[in-house]
């Protein structure tokens, strides 16, 4: 028997969010309840206008409640005449936060996948294509994953900055820094043979 | 560089839930509002009605939001003059989930800890001492935890119990069924040959 219904609501709701199951849900719920109920009103309130108001960038398609999100819309970024093309906006931060990169991004908030119907309108290739067609770009950095649906999307993409006469690069596979040789899986060292650089001497 | 306000705000919000980190806290954002914005919306609906309308039943403390929880209310528990005493709501689902136990609960919200300056009325025992003295109660099984501090509530009540010429008992301490003597804690192991019961032949 539960003493409270609006108690139970809250732990079946908080379910939606991954990773949470209902013994988390249970322990996220009477935390809140007891210890934090303003915390609580703000995340309801955050929530709230996140879902309603966060749309893509009309450029990247990103996350954004802009039209044009502060990446795209800073005129230093577009001088570089680079696009970094990842397959969601966490990718973004990923990259944001290597202090690597100064260019724009372009999102595909997915990859090809011809099985599960997803097909180049779906992932926003239409998009990128008159981008390509209109815009001074210089380099298509492809950043899709590594993985088979990742790296069939990157070549797909490549085809199209070719049709365009647009630069077209791929990030480096190899061995992750700080790894050790021997525990390097044999697709990525065979990876980092075929992707060796000339050492240049001064 | 951030693409969106809104979004780091939500990231920020979802911190205040406890085990959320900022990693997590960006999947979940990032999930919701890829995935999922109708249960997000829900989440948020529920959050704010739970965190402003929950509040405690008046007969044992627990989270609810009427004025009496739906267990204090049942007149078949109230039959068995039996309270049993916990520290958190929690510890009513988990009693309530072993099926053992029809009567009624107490929720103390904590225990006695003079060190952080919470004494008897902070844990309810003042509304616990009316209700020995106004109710026909027969039994109050103490389910305090078997931590210093609930050891110390558990004594504390013991003795408002005997007081008030209420009878008293505490849930047996001992070995947990399916584990293996040889991996069970001393202290444990000796509480279990302390409280050891006789076996009865028919």
């Amino acid at each position: 028997m539960r003493t409270s219904q609006l108690l139970e609501q809250l732990m079946d709701s908080l379910r939606c969010l991954p990773g949470v199951g209902p013994k988390s849900a249970q322990r996220m719920a009477y935390h809140l309840l007891q210890r934090n109920r303003q915390g609580g009103l703000a995340l309801a309130q955050a929530l709230s206008t996140a879902m309603t108001d966060i749309g893509h960038c009309s450029q990247c398609r990103t996350f954004t409640e802009q039209d044009v999100c502060a990446i795209c819309d800073n005129p230093k970024r577009q001088e570089t005449g680079l696009i970094c093309v990842v397959e969601s906006p966490a990718d973004i931060s990923a990259v944001e936060a290597t202090g690597q990169y100064a260019g724009r991004y372009f999102v595909l908030m997915g990859h090809l996948s011809p099985l599960d119907g997803i097909g180049p309108a779906d992932i926003g290739l239409d998009v990128l294509e008159k981008r390509l067609q209109h815009e001074p770009i210089q380099e298509l950095i492809l950043a899709t994953n590594p993985t088979v649906e990742g790296e069939a999307t990157a070549q797909y993409i490549a085809e199209l900055c070719q049709e365009h006469q647009v630069g077209a690069s791929r990030i480096a596979h190899g061995v992750p820094m700080g790894g050790e040789l021997e525990l390097v899986d044999g697709t990525t060292l065979s990876h980092s043979i075929i992707g060796r650089q000339q050492l240049k001497y001064r």
